[in-house]
């Protein structure tokens, strides 16, 4: 597929100004925040077709396409393209990196304008509203007046369902995938484990390692290992690798003596490459706090605006389980919103939301297809 | 219960000399070996009442009984003492530290006594025939013709089971418990990122911490509460912290803010007291390669002894699982040995070995005693 196919655009856009900041749910503000984005496809005449991407935890603006000199492509192209189910033919798709996240949005590793040093810990706690407001404002600057849907899978799905909860009427439809309302204690101390790896990094310099010219990269990679471990399922993990020998064989100590030490040596590579310490520790940190039905009126909004919701979850996803799913269905069912659930049985764990496992993959452009038909 | 009720002795003794060195499975040798072991109850006058306890990754030769200034017993003490199901009134219950280990017994961080310093990463590669070898050495040091039973949990299961192969006749039965015979892909993948957590960790000084006067205590206490999470159940984690806000509730940062969070901290905190690093990697990659059956002429002496099994797994357990502890069964009953298998429903996941739950206590204690009264 040529790069042109998908109409892919890339933008930076300056959404907040010391005139007019970003002012964070949970306090504190920025003066300036700039917005990367990507688009594929094309915005019909009549603006119907955008489909909103939330990323995940260490996702990106770059969904789908590969351009030159990437080893592969985007982490959705799997199902975005012309006749993937996110069939760029008939949808505009926009993917903005998060606001804290590291790849071209603003972010605690950015720079602070005002000390010339980056923001490190100084940079706001974030909250899943946060996300919300950045990609409410960006919608509006593209002058789309209403969304087919927005959608998104782990902590994208989060973000998905509260917009949905917050302002249904941004959109005709939802897709919440492999994500939760509220994390559980496993949830919580996995990722809590994870920051202490990076902060205990003597290399985390409290931050400010871009100015110590340290970095906290053991941290990072045992974090990101740590993580990539639970986002599999042991299945997976055991038809993939099971006990094969990375090299010679049996000469046992304590480097890369098994085939699956080695791909997480090459994963925790591949993550240190393109993702900051510190966009880690915001963003993990809001998804422990997301607990939306915590908030008595939480469905006030989409109980009036019951946008249609396609919820799913993969049996094989044992950090973020079904049942976890099947918390939102009963919430968003309570309060009157049409639920199409589907849980899906092939997959390799957490991870399986980024794969174009055929019932699932084919779900989501059924229920995006139908949300276009129905405007 | 006093502790003269146990009849607690602990003891160091030196098992090997440099006259008559250990020499290791893998290659090389160390030429001074002390091993520390705790017994309770008393052996009897015919010497058929001795139980071997052998421990697991982190534990040691405090099994049972608390002693003046211990916040807390021995790891089993829940189930070793008078009346309990291991009947210290009956049963002369052995327990030693493992070589390797840190808790008395030599291991890497004990000084090599030809160069002065820490062996570190010079003290040899582990297989759990070594384990065997020395246990089987302080066994005939006691007077002991042969043992009521060889038993332990994890790591502990994975040597009464090694034993129970190459030595059979050392035993009237064994209890192998939460154990496993290969370690999956996933088992392999969180102790490999332990390991990397600690070895990364700039106070590991390639292992000579102990002459440099850094210490490796974020890459350990990194590497145990990524383990402590593994060893427990989703459910239970679940139960006992949920989503409770550590202080005043919802001031987020990157600190303690959940009580799951400082519960961790706390348990890393007692290990780093207790624990060495060198001896976490040294023991941990020797379950990594225990795969006993992949030995064809594994089970040639326990079909010629077949010695009763007791086999005993959680439903909980996630980290080694009842399907783990099946195929130690399906083996040992292939080799016509008489096996008991019990999977236990209650529990908190792996570290349900531990605890006093009844249908599993009181089976090891009726096992035990059947055994007896069979001699």
């Amino acid at each position: 597929m040529a790069p042109d196919a998908l109409n892919t655009q890339t933008h930076d856009v300056r959404l907040y100004t010391p005139e007019d900041p970003l002012v964070f749910t949970r306090g504190g503000q920025i003066d300036e925040v700039t917005v990367r984005y990507e688009t594929y496809g094309t915005l019909n005449r009549e603006r119907t077709n955008a489909v909103f991407l939330c990323h995940a935890l260490t996702g990106d603006a770059h969904a789908a396409g590969q351009r030159a000199g990437e080893s592969k492509p985007g982490w959705w192209d799997a199902l975005i393209g012309p006749g993937k189910p996110v069939d760029t033919d008939r949808f505009f798709v926009i993917c903005p990196n998060l606001v804290g996240g590291c790849q071209g949005t603003t972010g605690p590793g950015s720079v602070n304008p005002a000390t010339g040093r980056s923001y490190g810990l100084d940079f706001p706690i974030l909250d899943m509203r946060d996300f919300v407001a950045v990609h409410r404002r960006l919608t509006a600057t593209l002058g789309i007046p209403q969304l087919l849907a927005v959608m998104g899978g782990s902590l994208g799905g989060m973000q998905a369902l509260q917009w949905a909860l917050d302002a249904p009427q941004d959109m005709a439809a939802t897709i919440i995938i492999a994500a939760s309302s509220r994390l559980t204690a496993q949830n919580i101390a996995f990722s809590a484990v994870a920051r202490d790896s990076i902060m205990g990094d003597a290399g985390f310099a409290d931050g400010h390692y871009r100015e110590t010219g340290t970095s906290p990269d053991t941290g990072l990679a045992v974090a990101r290992m740590m993580a990539h471990i639970t986002y599999t399922s042991e299945g997976a993990l055991g038809q993939k690798f099971g006990r094969e020998p990375q090299n010679d064989g049996l000469t046992p100590g304590f480097g890369v003596d098994f085939a699956v030490e080695s791909y997480l040596h090459h994963q925790a590579e591949i993550f240190l490459d393109r993702f900051d310490a510190l966009s880690y520790l915001y963003l993990s940190r809001v998804m422990d706090y997301f607990d939306p039905f915590a908030d008595q009126g939480a469905c006030r909004a989409i109980t009036r605006h019951p946008v249609p919701a396609l919820v799913c979850s993969f049996t094989s996803d044992w950090r973020f389980s079904p049942a976890q799913s099947k918390r939102i269905v009963a919430r968003l069912e309570q309060a009157g919103v049409p639920v199409t659930y589907l849980e899906v049985t092939p997959g390799v764990g957490h991870d399986s939301f980024l794969m174009p496992i055929p019932e699932y993959a084919d779900l989501v452009g059924t229920f995006l297809a139908h949300a276009l038909e129905a405007r």
